[in-house]
């Protein structure tokens, strides 16, 4: 078979779930036809497939494209100067008037034309990109009406264009209450009413996520809009276990979600349901190092239950304005003491798995589009040791 | 006066410690000659100057280069290896069996040449210098006889050759006791009889340094070290109160010492002694956030008796193999609670001051080396707010 590229001489993490480390090919090479991966082996077998370029990877380290399952990287304005203030000493009630919190990110989002969004996206973007991410998800939430939220979402997809990547887009209207609304109920009336169906309507969506929080959404409130998501056909995550145990990850395994996400107060029954409906737990560091929480996720729980764990940056503005995959994987081994091995899986494999793409990308597997990261490293363990550093060396999306 | 480079049209925080937020020129302008500032002031002022070549900031951010003035950039071999098999779940003993530890890298330094302490060291210095840091601090301690610890700190000044950056060499022979002797005592004899005259006699320690703690070097032979040091005219430093509360900040004091560092175990006398010494607390958020250390810093103290408070990486295989300065003073606000101008001048002027270098940099002022950094930034609070992001747009070392 004529490939379009072939990279030789390669150390290949495939990152298939085969039980060997990282399922490594030592001496491996990778081709690629019309974008999806068409050969995957021994660097020796390559040799007698034609290929329009070859690239000799030196004994560079090749995976599979990194994956940001989770975050909230299109907004408007910064909360830079609340962060100053805070450790100033400010009460909240002075952030507040400041115009600090969430509801100031709604406001500049509000405020801001698809155009501004993204761009002041793209540097946000291309932080990711350039360590080697090839799929970001984007969540809506910070619109919390109609318009801003499909503005918000159209800005996403918009990145996918700009840049060379793939971009799952997740409406996430159940965010916060706006001031708008009396109360959360009313609001959820209106998201579930008006605002999922016109932006399905746009197919903005690839899935419905919100937050199911004591400061936030009740479960119940998350249940009647997970059932207006199922009638529309549209899988769900959730925000869930991040502050205090609702059992909302137990409710999203019930609908079968894709992820719940945080999970930090899951305990053994929530545990059991997400197993059962194979959903992935999605832990969130930066937002556990950036307030400074103190309990960290089962994650023994998770392993001998067999839930797959992904793990992202959670980028936005308020609790995890964290632009960079290595240092998420570095926490996650850090902080929550995953291996460097189940942190690699979860940017890879089990992401893809959180977002219901998990037949296209998050392995090197043959059909599997080719998204690769190639790295100058001497073992992947690297990529979660360093801190604060970039030893990528090229990016690969699509085949190219 | 004929300047070789103007920059015009900036926001320019001069660090000088006048009370002032970020003692901030909202219209400034720097301008350089030889090498060194030859006008700070408003660009209105600055267009009576005649100069070769202008530069318009269109409004961007100008802050003093960074200074990391605590690194351990120089060595052989990493430890990803180790940090995998840790989080493995192996035990010390099996770390240690399979080469891990301290000791693994004194052996990796030993058995690496000076060409190959360079190679090595180059990609941990430039993640540095994409972040804007001109000015780095070098230690030995990895060498641990006198001909490895000569050899890295040759490396160390090869630094400032291969880039344009400032290299300050720091001898710390008293890091570890090498296998070879058998107790502390006589390698501190050994570490004062030969190994600190050789190193001194070749001009490569800009000071001393030692690591004070249970599981290291005792206050007295620390201060037998110290005496040796004052003998030949070297300042000194110290790693001190990391682990435990020594008094080793105290003992430091009490020699006048440029700097103690960690500090986490500080009490109120070391502080009073510090502060009486002027000696500088370098904090060290890198470590405390790998080591997962729960005590910090008694930065409240620090701020109450006016001891100046530095930030630096701690670069090392070890316990902090961080090479990224903005990562650094992101941690200390969110770990140790500095605001973010605290934790600016922690990487500017007390940087500077740590280094007994302050009246050559760490401030925009008239005589200093024209050591700068120019950011893409709306406040300078983003430095400290965001993280896994690097908004440097250009660096200038000595004009250039
Ligand atoms: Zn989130
Ligand atoms: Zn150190």
């Amino acid at each position: 078979m004529k490939l379009d590229r072939l990279w030789i001489n390669a150390r290949v993490a495939t990152m298939e779930p085969d039980g060997e480390p990282y399922s490594a090919i030592v001496t491996g090479a990778v081709g690629c036809r019309g974008g999806r991966i068409a050969f995957i082996g021994e660097s020796a077998e390559a040799t007698g497939h034609d290929a329009v370029e070859t690239i000799d990877c030196e004994g560079r380290w090749i995976t599979p494209g990194l994956i940001d399952c989770h975050t909230h990287l299109v907004y408007g304005g910064d909360r830079a100067a609340e962060f100053e203030l805070r450790l100033e000493g400010a009460s909240y009630e002075k952030i507040a008037r400041a115009g600090g919190g969430i509801l100031s990110t709604v406001t500049a989002t509000r405020n801001a034309d698809e155009e501004a969004l993204v761009r002041a996206s793209l540097p946000r973007l291309d932080a990711l990109l350039a360590e080697g991410v090839t799929t970001v998800e984007i969540k809506s939430g910070y619109g919390l009406e109609t318009s801003a939220e499909i503005r918000q979402l159209r800005a996403a997809r918009r990145l996918g264009y700009e840049r060379q990547v793939g971009i799952e887009t997740t409406f996430l209207g159940a965010h916060a209450k706006p001031p708008e609304f009396e109360d959360t109920g009313s609001y959820i009336d209106h998201v579930i009413g008006e605002m999922l169906p016109a932006v399905h309507a746009e197919g903005l969506a690839d899935a419905v996520d919100a937050f199911c929080e004591g400061i936030a959404f009740s479960p119940a409130e998350v249940e009647r809009l997970f059932e207006a998501a199922h009638s529309l056909g549209l899988p769900v995550k959730l925000h869930a276990e991040q502050l205090s145990g609702l059992h909302g990850a137990t409710l999203a395994a019930k609908f079968g979600a894709l992820s719940a996400d945080h999970v930090e107060y899951a305990d053994a029954s929530d545990v059991a349901a997400m197993a059962k409906s194979g959903t992935v737990a999605t832990l969130l560091p930066g937002a556990f190092y950036t307030l400074r929480e103190t309990k960290a996720p089962p994650v023994d729980l998770f392993r001998k239950a067999g839930v797959p764990m992904a793990i992202a940056t959670d980028a936005n503005p308020g609790t995890s304005p964290l632009t960079s995959i290595l240092l998420t994987i570095n926490m996650a081994c850090t902080l929550f003491r995953l291996t460097p091995e189940e942190a690699l899986a979860g940017v890879t494999r089990n992401a893809a798995r959180a977002l219901g793409r998990d037949s296209d990308i998050g392995t090197i597997e043959l059909g599997k589009w080719c998204d690769l990261a190639v790295w100058d490293i001497e073992r992947p363990a690297e990529l979660a040791y360093r801190i604060g550093f970039n030893p990528l060396h090229s990016r690969v999306w699509r085949g190219q």
